[in-house]
């Protein structure tokens, strides 16, 4: 079978490295012959994933696609999928999801329990609704990785607001972030990774690092993966969906945002769950059953994140310490140049219990730096 | 760091799923460029692992070498250790391990408990150890995969024995057939992995199945721990070193052979133990710290072997209902042409209690076919 993946970043290049499991034809399309997947596919092609062309061209041979990024030409995968190529997860969740906009409306619609929120056409409309505020607001098409994401807190922030299409969501009283990774069968059946907690680095809006099983009171647990269920059940598309979810103050449960695809918040699926959700997906692609999902050990992932001051070529400083520690897992994801906040990889953690789970995240963290300089 | 694998089989292709986790540059050489490790490295280049010019040229330029057969130029390998490229294992370690007759003696120069042997160098001279028989009968260098190994009963067996130089091995009065995988790093420190049980096919000489960790009293566990680590020692090389060794009817424990390399008794590292044999070995030629061999659940190993009576394109029977076993994970090693009793690819399946596990080992021999077929 001849599987194509949209976009070569560190998910794709995860994704490649469980495909070789089996026997399928891999595809990479992306506009950088040095991204992470580029080397591990059978065919790499160069294109822009958001052109309809290069997105038509690269899938009008194949048996299947899927994607590792939501930012790409739906339209192109909509002709494909009706000439018979099968597009994991299908563009009409795609659609829904890519637009922020949509995506809170289809929450609405479907009685998914989300945050309040306006529609803003432009800045002028936004400035406008200072009574919503403290809010979100978050662009609807182009965010990722935290940019088109502003807290506006008082009517103060206003004049700093987007000038965009954008959607001004009422900020939740947050007590944890959870995520739920649902893998969802074209048979229909499904199958729900363990929800992970994590703490965010309000500097960079990028995960500071994030346990797994999450540390939750069982109620609160059932209602959010009741509430994942639903979702992926109304999004009526095969594919992996991971949903980012607040539990306020008073325990109740809000989805924030879903990504259709293998996401961060499954990284320690790896080596911490029997089924990783690479493994999970070409499982779903290719027409095989479902795996297990359940957890071998607590885990933590700890991003590894260009420091800041720095960029340039990429050395990894503390990597020998942390491969010291018991049960921790590099993952470098092949980017020759750093710079500040970049993703450059992630390390896992386990351990039984998360007392020393937490101990060994929050060291791995202080010792791995990734700096600039002569070495590599 | 720039990293060549001789050698591009099933071996390389999960070395190399195992090396994306990190940042080196990965170079094949093998003959075929439709192999399996083809497309999963950043070069790949085609040439013959036999020949001193290829391998030479192949090692010149990079950091280190790794080996996933033995069959490959030492003389090549010698040349560039001298020039400052790492070699996991070392040459001198190939030489020893590469010709049986060497290696058979390395084991009695270093008291490494193996069965009574003489060296034959034609059928003449074997015939003359008549006395000598029951015996095993192997190739000095070339056998692989069972091929080079003859068994030879009685006088009459004589007349068949090949005319090479080889080694006539004390048939043992075998209990069970085990595994040990070593990991040794450049710093001398080693780990070693639960041994393997295995039950072999004697018409292919291929494995049937195999469970780790192996069901064996502790006190022989003991020796066959303290003698794998004392045969690693004694060979004075970095590297994975996998032993099999026979367990007699009287407890004792005999080293058969030993592979300077990742290993098939090891397969089942990939989801049975915390760190993978491959990953091990990717540790020790980046020079971090060896990982852990802790089992996660007891697992069997089983080949996925070409059928009889089939040769073409390879099509795989039974997949969908082997991966509806819980924890059954298939790898398949991108062979276009399936043959009889040919390495098509691997199940790994795990379970807590060994009943079930081997129940599930047979279960998944039974359901699972490679034939020629036009479906694919």
């Amino acid at each position: 079978m001849k599987v194509g993946i949209l976009g070569g970043g560190q998910l794709g290049r995860m994704l490649l490295q469980a495909a070789a499991n089996y026997t399928a034809e891999t595809y990479v399309l992306e506009n950088d012959p040095g991204c992470p997947a580029a080397h591990l596919c059978h065919h790499f092609v160069l294109g822009d994933i958001t052109s309809y062309d290069a997105v038509y061209d690269f899938g009008k041979g194949l048996d299947a696609i899927t994607i590792e990024i939501e930012s790409v030409n739906v339209d192109a995968l909509e002709q494909l999928e009706k000439e018979g190529v099968r597009i994991y997860p299908s563009p009409a969740a795609i659609r829904i999801i890519k637009n922020k906009i949509v995506q809170k409306q289809f929450y609405k619609d479907h009685g998914i329990p989300s945050s309040d929120f306006v529609i803003t056409q432009n800045r002028a409309n936004t400035e406008a609704h200072a009574d919503f505020l403290p809010a979100v607001h978050k662009i609807g098409e182009g965010g990722y990785d935290g940019k088109g994401v502003q807290v506006l807190n008082t009517p103060e922030d206003l004049v700093n607001a987007f000038d965009a299409p954008g959607v001004l969501e009422k900020k939740v009283a947050i007590q944890k972030e959870i995520a739920l990774i649902v893998a969802q069968h074209t048979d229909g059946s499904t199958a729900i990774y363990p929800a992970s907690e994590m703490m965010v680095n309000p500097a960079l809006n990028l995960l500071d690092y994030q346990i797994s099983p999450a540390l939750i009171p069982e109620k609160v647990l059932w209602v959010a993966e009741a509430v994942a269920i639903k979702l992926v059940k109304a999004l009526q598309s095969p594919g992996l969906f991971a949903i980012e979810m607040f539990i306020d103050i008073n325990g109740e449960v809000w989805v924030n945002e879903t990504a259709p695809r293998v996401h961060n918040s499954g990284h320690h699926t790896i080596e911490a769950n029997h089924c990783s959700q690479y493994d999970m997906l070409w499982r779903i692609i290719l027409g095989y059953p479902l795996g297990n999902t359940a957890p071998i050990l607590p885990a933590a992932i700890i991003n590894i994140i260009g420091a800041e001051g720095h960029s340039g070529p990429a050395h990894y400083e503390g990597l020998e310490d942390v491969l010291k520690i018991d049960n921790a897992f590099v993952h470098l994801y092949g980017k020759k140049q750093t710079k500040p906040g970049r993703k450059m990889g992630h390390v896992t953690v386990m351990h039984s219990n998360y007392h020393d789970l937490t101990h060994k995240a929050n060291k791995i963290r202080n010792i791995l730096r990734v700096v600039s300089g002569s070495k590599s």
